[in-house]
């Protein structure tokens, strides 16, 4: 086989070989494939696509790549939920402890911050001493006695995927629906889940903005779920304006935890217990997405997500007290509140400008070298459809330097638009399919 | 500047500013931009384009990217031609020393065969002790003595063009019209020249198969030619079946010298004549390209061409003996007949298919390390729309080993079809375009 070939077929839209991928796949791990060959693959793959059958191939290369975790000996179903990404979008820590409480295992393995959206693992590190490298018969262990782990990718994890993905990252290939598929799929089949959720987040603030790349995204997800023999359900979900009202790591933990002890944030409630229900379903413990729901706020209201969120704390070696303490609001130094230059209704608070805001903040890294600070963030006084008086706060910023505000405000003063006329109401529930 | 949002812009179709060209040739001499980074991108620009103004630019900078021999000392109008390369496309050694016959400098750097097609400088060397490597001194004196060279591309030429045609090379983005635009552009402007006549091969032995692209890629040349303020003609000519009556080194420079001392073999003849008259054009010494093309047809029969080669080779280097003998034929130790299956007309001989089989008998190289025979090769007996009878030989294969016989004859099989219809006259001169 030659990869110049490979790359020309793909090129010329040609479908491929199992043996064409195999071979690619492979070459690279072995560096019979260039990086440059690779790279100009992917873009050829970015340009022409490939088709449920390549996209099962690549993710079954990907995914035996490297070590598949076998959790045979766990009776309880297994779900796990994914998130294309977004802003304040949370919802992983409030549904991995309740679905737990449901009599299902969540082993989830999660991501850092990517671009303007934020990742769990970086949120659960704002957790002083909470650990997320674990290697695989402690995952198993954590996840036999509580019923959840949440953690980072092993190394030996889908390792064609770490790889890949770092090269997508820097030859701007990232947004392509099949190497997306891949790329999700083979670490999720890889982490032993026996059924997936897929949150498919539609809007400016989505890691995938474009609409179409959604859709045809959700139908590969739930197509590839299929062929390796999963169940899997894809909701997709609003994501034009941020999800609740916090942006930032420990913000968003607090958050979390004001779900978790009754409070209703309305978006973030609506759209976590709607996830939280699909896996419940999906995990036999329901006889709809609906009723799955239900079950969701029947537990939040009980306190017991709560206590099984601290357990997971405790077990994962986070500071209890700490979560504890949360009510004592913790922030960084210094404060900034964003005013309304004008009175009418909040017509848009686009998602993605406040992202880069909480970037420009300290909430995430611009180079991988960044540190993050963790008490960084926006948290929102207002929503879109909400009235507002000129000069009112529409938000607060909170930083470590106050020169951090007036990037992060430049964003701001671009991505909310106030009008005399309320928008739309917003929908937060697009779809909800399965395969 | 950020490389991954320069290959984004691209990928995304969006226009290329000429900062973001200059930074990405320049960073990737210096090493700030990847190997994988301009792969991703070339192949960008494969499935996008650029338009005239970026391809102006990144000509521009892989010109500059190395030294640019000035030719102002020589007063002569200099005047070079370039083809996009055929198979028996051999016009490069008879319209050379032909035009230099007329008070016009031929500064002409050429390169080694390339995939089925051949190489001028693989040809040249078929003349032993022709040398084909001179520093710019060397060059510049040879053309002023005898008003012609013929050299290969030094390494401070274009070396921007290098390093990327060899990564092209290998990731399949070779064919793209403006990538190919710029590479042959900023070699040729490197060289001197001040008008360009450039052989645009149509047909299935063309190195660009595709009319479509061929037409986009004659339209850049003449635009970008005339950015540079140099006046160019692009002719079309036919590339449907070999040029002339041999395929190989030697026998290709033993077809020129036939040429060259008054024998017409009609489309080389033809094809031959019309390129060296848009050169005595452009170079001022015709009133139009079909005056130009008389005045080539008058000199090839004075026997000026034939001593102005001689001088070439004698300054050059090459053995002068040997070229004078060239009527005591020299072929490779076997030969092999290909005879007709039926009788009929000859309907169809692929050059693509020619080409190929040249390469399996030893002509050209499959790997960079294969070495060239250059006495190995075809001989036509026949072109298309002669009348055949079963069993009478339509070509003749020679090479140094009689296994290398049966993998040519493969592509000969596919490449000959003999038909009761005889075909249409072929069109050997399709257009000509001036800037």
């Amino acid at each position: 086989m030659n990869p110049v070939e490979i790359i020309k077929h793909k090129r010329n839209n040609q479908k491929l070989s199992a043996e064409e991928i195999q071979y690619f796949v492979k070459g690279y791990l072995s560096g019979e494939v260039a990086d440059y060959q690779m790279s100009a693959f992917l873009m050829a793959v970015y340009f022409n696509g490939m088709d449920n059958e390549e996209t099962y191939i690549l993710t079954d290369c990907m995914l035996h790549s490297g070590e598949v975790i076998d959790l045979k000996e766990i009776s309880k179903p297994k779900i796990d939920k994914h998130s294309i990404g977004g802003v304040g979008d949370k919802t992983s820590l409030i549904l991995a402890p309740l679905v737990a409480c449901c009599d299902i295992a969540v082993p989830m393995i999660s991501g850092r911050g990517l671009g303007h959206t934020g990742g769990t693992l970086d949120k659960l590190e704002s957790i002083p001493g909470f650990k997320i490298d674990y290697d695989i018969e402690q995952y198993k262990n954590i996840l036999s006695n509580i019923g959840l782990v949440m953690s980072g990718q092993t190394s030996n994890l889908a390792p064609a995927d770490k790889l890949i993905y770092a090269l997508r990252d820097v030859t701007a290939t990232v947004d392509n629906e099949s190497l997306i598929t891949a790329s999700i799929m083979s670490k999720k089949l890889a982490e032993g889940a026996d059924g997936l959720v897929f949150d498919i987040k539609i809007g400016n603030g989505s890691n995938l903005p474009d609409i179409s790349k959604c859709n045809s995204l959700k139908k590969k997800l739930l197509e590839v779920s299929a062929q390796f023999g999963k169940k899997a359900i894809a909701i997709s979900t609003d994501m034009n304006e941020p999800l609740g009202m916090k942006i930032g790591n420990w913000l968003e933990v607090e958050e979390c935890l004001e779900i978790m002890t009754g409070k209703i944030i309305p978006d973030l409630y609506k759209i976590n217990n709607i996830l939280a229900g699909a896996m419940i379903y999906l995990g036999g413990k329901a006889d709809s997405v609906f009723e799955g729901e239900k079950i969701a706020q029947d537990l939040l209201a009980s306190g017991k997500v709560y206590n099984k969120f601290l357990d997971m704390v405790k077990i994962q070696e986070g500071d209890v007290k700490y979560i504890e303490d949360w009510k004592n609001l913790k922030r960084s130094k210094y404060r900034y509140e964003v005013n309304a230059e004008n009175s009418g209704y909040i017509y848009r608070m686009n998602a993605y400008d406040f992202g880069m805001a909480s970037i420009e903040l300290g909430c995430g890294r611009k180079k991988i070298s960044d540190k993050i600070d963790y008490l960084a963030g926006i948290e929102l006084y207002k929503k879109c459809g909400d009235k507002i008086e000129k000069g009112e706060a529409i938000c607060c910023l909170y930083a470590s330097e106050e020169s951090m505000f007036e990037p992060a405000n430049e964003y701001l003063r671009k991505g909310i638009i106030i009008s005399e006329v309320k928008p739309p109401e917003r929908i937060l529930i697009k779809s909800i399919s399965g395969n």
